[in-house]
């Protein structure tokens, strides 16, 4: 069966040109670009190529800002737990929000059991964040806001710029978690102002597992990995090459194809919630209407669950989610949509929409069909949906 | 120039069947192993057989002791402070050796900026700890102890399952790092009866920036990327499937062929120090003559610089090391060397060669040549060779 793949946050596949880079890559047996001779001299300068390339993603002017990583959430855990052990001499708080992921969560929370204290601030009815909220949260003892980029459930984009403007005067470090808005949204690190920002490589297409954190010159933040003197003396441990090979072809292109890509996004994205309507009723988009990422779409749709909209969604080879891949397995709630109003109930009935390059129109139309029979079929054995028909 | 790598443990070039294992998987595009959907089924199901592969390769029955990193520094730095930060409220001392990688010396020395405390045991003159001194070693306050499997500059193998009767007795957790051993000799976790074991895919011709940690069931330490519920909750983030992948297979092969790359390996080093009197002299073995690992070979050669061999040698198409990669631009003295006696003279003068399977005996005949040559026109050169001619 072809499969429709309505879920590109969980795994978008890699682009050609991609592929084409890490099969290159493997064959060519690089060697260690550490290493003291000749066979390490072209792994280095493929090290170096991938950075430049990165670095212009986020618009970074001096390469060494980016450490490569394994991923979003080692990026995450080493701008937190970094700045906390380095700074925690200084003070022990740390201001986030109430819908970050779970990477900043716990990390956090880890945090937390080593006596640093927390402030979470909350967010409004589409997931933002008031920047004066911020602003009253930062004590004298914090070192670090952490608030992200774009939320990976509701698409959320927040107010970055104006955050930083008062984590500077305030002399605090400042973390987003750009995972899912590095490569898919102009991300410039010299116009938001962060000091720290993390991203992984498959939000543009490249390879799992790999990604990376920006810190700017002259922030100190501790190692998450000690040992080799790798990624100038802030990461150890040998390069994983073959992926950031892949994600440096992929950093590339998505910076020259980002406006192509956000025009395509936002029309499938657009049809979806214009035709909505047609299929099915008693439903909520979640996140902000104009703030928001050009691939996601979260809808909360009543008296179903969405595990079950899933489940039966993919026996028709049409894969959505119900939140992000790295909280399936947990049953409870999505703190986010809690956090943005939505009851326990209306919480369980979401599904999260993410378009890809490989998308069609007819995936939109293919998706609400099947889409408007499942909730048909659950609605008819569900009891709160039973019991609202017999009271009207 | 074709060039004869005489330095594996730099990169181990990647086995034919390992690289299209990898391809394989590029071009497959198996999705995220956590997401909710069919695509994501299959790239679970790669996952299970490269952990029962690499599970297979050390001799655990229960695959999921085996956790995925990012290669042997985050396993490292995962074990020891994993460990450090879940056990700090029972006690904060460390035993560990003298001549620990940097991954786990730096992993320590971090700690230490914690208040924890560190005893490092001595090591004979072939590099050898002896059990009863870190039995001595251990207080009440002990929660760890952390001694290497085998050097990965002289090659030395330590009496583990000797050390993991006492941290048994004394009820304190072991880890090891085997980065240096897993794949190259026979490893039994069982049989060596630690807690903990770190190694790395590149030691047995699998990629780079992917390794594992073995966690024995039932051993509680804290993640070290706190995040999504990967990896049975121990190491958050998503997975790097393509490098798991070619883990999977290269440990595989590694099991199959071990006593036949064991033996090659052997041969190889045998001719060279069977013959290295006939092209120079003044020299040192280094390590133990019969613990330690078949493909390496340290010779310290008096009154000339290791590094200048090597550019020497590299000039001839020849790559050899004077330590670990990960060392390289650090321009200390190795502390290996220092701890099992040598100078600083002589320490400086130290090369590391390590076989590998695309080795051939005349890559040994050549480097002899090479290296007499390079070694006669600098010792031509040192003022302590001449000063040494004069006076006698």
């Amino acid at each position: 069966m072809e499969i429709v793949n309505l879920d590109h946050m969980s795994a978008n596949p890699l682009l050609p040109e991609v592929q084409d880079a890490m099969i290159d890559a493997i064959k060519s047996n690089y060697g260690n670009p550490s290493s003291q001779h000749r066979i390490g001299d072209r792994a280095a300068e493929a090290l170096d190529q991938a950075r430049d390339s990165v670095a212009g993603l986020i618009n970074s002017s001096i390469p060494k800002e980016v450490v490569f990583t394994s991923g979003g959430t080692e990026s995450v855990n080493h701008a937190i737990k970094g700045v906390a052990f380095a700074r925690g001499d200084k003070g022990r708080h740390i201001v986030t929000s109430n819908i970050e992921h779970n990477a900043v969560l716990r990390s956090i929370r880890r945090l937390k059991m080593m006596d640093y204290k927390v402030t979470s601030v909350p967010v409004d009815q589409y997931g933002r964040v008031n920047p004066d909220d911020v602003a009253k949260a930062i004590t004298d003892e914090t070192i670090l806001v952490s608030i992200m980029h774009s939320n990976n459930e509701i698409g959320t984009i927040q107010p970055i710029e104006e955050i930083a403007r008062i984590t500077r005067e305030k002399k605090v470090l400042f973390h987003t978690d750009a995972v899912d808005s590095v490569g898919v949204v102009p991300i410039d690190v010299q116009k938001l102002g962060v000091d720290l920002l993390s991203f992984a490589s498959n939000t543009f297409y490249g390879p799992a597992g790999v990604g990376g954190l920006y810190v700017r010159r002259g922030v100190g933040i501790w190692p998450l990995l000690d040992g080799g003197v790798q990624e100038n003396n802030k990461r150890a441990g040998t390069e994983n090459l073959i992926g950031i090979i892949g994600m440096g072809v992929a950093a590339r292109l998505a910076a020259q194809d980002m406006e192509k890509r956000i025009a395509k996004a936002k029309k499938l994205r657009e049809k979806l919630l214009r035709e909505l309507p047609d299929y099915i009723d008693e439903y909520f988009i979640n996140g902000h209407p104009e703030h928001t990422l050009p691939n996601l779409a979260s809808i909360s749709i009543k008296y179903i669950e969405g595990e079950s909209v899933v489940l039966m969604l993919d026996e028709e080879g049409i894969a959505v989610s119900t939140r992000s891949a790295c909280a399936a397995g947990a049953l409870q709630a999505s703190h986010v949509l809690l956090s943005i109003g939505r009851d326990f109930a209306d919480a369980q009935g979401t599904m999260v929409i993410t378009f890809g390059e490989d998308n069609r129109e007819d995936d939109v139309d293919k998706f609400l069909k099947v889409l408007k029979s499942s909730v048909n079929t659950l609605r008819e054995i569900s009891p709160l949906f039973n019991k609202k028909a017999s009271a009207a």
